[in-house]
């Protein structure tokens, strides 16, 4: 176990058997997406796309809410227009890490998720909500319309309910947004980090490289055509039946036993 | 304000300190989009287009129904394909006009929205709704499946649930359309006006800049690859930013007081 | 009427007044699409799609569940690449000629529905299933991720939700399939068939040209940008317009009479 308790790090890593548990720590700053804290988290991703020992990412933090998208006093010392495409090309790099990574990314949602914080809930396989929680993509309050942010949720939410959230600015609740498609849980608050634990036990349960199969290909092929998407996932699947741990865990079922699955690393 | 007070005109077109209701006014003929009503809907859309000073639409219509679609009697008297082709090139002209429209429009629906109807609401940004409004795409009734219509529906709703309303013909309600995306929203049956008021009211309290940049790089970004929405949608919101009401918004809310926006025209 | 009754084949096919019913008839073996199933499949399906006769196509099955995906027994005794390759391309081509074939295909779907079981759910136009139904899509548990199934899952479902499916493996029930947009209807078990005849006959009532308009129109579109569906939908729907039936059904509307449509084949 690998465990960083410097606890006044922009950004906590945890790993704890093959899940690498994440944590926005700017709790006084709502844990704003700085350029400091959005490099912290690009490094990481980087780091973990690269490990095989890897399994799983939780994107959580401190304090009392999640995340209130980019600095804003940041941004707004900085009024030049090179500045802003290379903080959004940032931002959106990693937003893209995440989709990108080749295993699953849940998001830990407390409190407050705005603008880019919204987009990072978006941005993640899966996402657990206490049901406390709220989302807004809240940029059209300060005459900056949710771009970026627009990318990512409506890609998850129907396009009327995605277009009111960001011309309205307003917040919706857990519930609503577990029923959008925003969220893919949502447990009472005080059950958040059991609800999490759960999902992460039960993805590290399944065979590693089987959901590394899947992770990848499941958003490739969204992009594609129906054909194409076939072709494209019909030959991962054929590969992923040749890979041991397909066949072990076949035998397991047939054989009504237990599967063993290879270790990575 | 210009009032449009001549009752017997097919569409009528009142404006409010920038917000431009537009209502169908054939109720005895269940304002159905019939020639004269598509041209005299273009007509009004291809001026707010180029109108600085519109900032929101509202589409809704006077008499007991929204909208029944096409004027059956009319495409009736002319069996040609040529007049067919153009019909259906108009009518799907005008959907797209709401689409690109640079500001965002608002379906006010009361009563039934059937076939080309149901297809206006599905084409708007946001739709409000009474709860005794029912919605239909009943083409198939009649021989005609209600194919235009289902290029907006099916880029709303679920496909099951699109296929089902089409080869059904079947109505749903307002809670149903809620729950499916179709619409963004259900009031009381009195309270319609007063929803669809408080909607235009919060767009009306936004920069008029920031909803123009929202309005359309959304549309647009949907239809791109994950990679190409997310430069498309950096390079606007870099633009945003450097518009004076997001450094007035930003420079306001880091100050704890109300913005002043720039005033379109 | 056509009646296959060796009750020891291993596909049945009955045909009644224009509507085909599949039926799985393999229940000791839980309906596995077998190679022998996916072949007797799509001879079926090709057969349907230059039928003139049929009018639309129900999929059930026999035994206490709908389908449990591929059979794993055979798959494993096979490992070969070649072999995969093959057997997910026919899958795949077995879905897209659901897909593809000019006719409503309705799923009748008791009990469970796993794997590329819950992908034929998937792949059906409608589906309609009992109260007491499950669907997963548990290769995950097996250690192969259900990529050939995530194609169809993910275009009817939103992401979050469906991808969660993918690596948890877990059921979900009818009434949650039907909110995520798996499944068109829910009944109670005891009505199912009764609530499929009710789809059939609905079908069946309507015209069998404007039925097949819409069908091959609606799938199309919904791979193209928005501009070139309308294009496409309107031509299609100017074609519908010139056919006997849209002139029939417009003048049975507007003279409050029944429509008699033209009968196919």
């Amino acid at each position: 176990m690998n465990h960083t308790d410097a606890s006044q790090d922009i950004l906590l890593r945890e790993d704890k058997q093959g899940a690498v548990y994440l944590t926005l720590n700017r709790a006084e700053k709502f844990n704003t997406l700085s350029e400091a804290m959005l490099s912290a988290l690009q490094h990481e991703l980087d780091a973990i796309a690269v490990d095989p020992a890897a399994r799983c990412v939780v994107i959580g933090s401190n304090g009392r809410g999640f995340c209130a998208g980019h600095d804003l006093k940041e941004m707004r010392s900085n009024p030049d227009q090179g500045y802003y495409q290379t903080l959004f090309r940032n931002c959106s790099r990693l937003m893209q890490s995440i989709v990108k990574l080749p295993v699953p990314v849940i998001a830990r949602v407390q409190g407050m998720a705005t603008a880019a914080g919204c987009q990072l809930v978006a941005s993640c396989d899966l996402a657990i909500t206490g049901r406390s929680a709220s989302f807004a993509v809240s940029g059209i309050n300060v005459g900056l319309f949710c771009s970026t942010p627009a990318v990512a949720l409506s890609r998850c939410v129907a396009p009327k309910q995605a277009f009111d959230m960001l011309v309205s600015g307003e917040f919706i609740d857990a519930e609503t947004a577990l029923a959008w498609g925003l969220v893919s849980d949502v447990s009472e608050d005080a059950d958040l980090d059991m609800a999490v634990a759960n999902k992460v036990s039960q993805i590290l349960s399944k065979s590693p490289a089987a959901v590394r199969y899947g992770k990848s290909m499941f958003h490739a092929q969204r992009q594609m055509s129906l054909a194409d998407a076939y072709d494209f996932a019909g030959n991962v699947m054929a590969e992923n039946m040749l890979n041991p741990d397909a066949q072990e865990g076949i035998d397991a079922f047939l054989n009504k036993r237990k599967p063993t699955w290879q270790q990575p690393g």
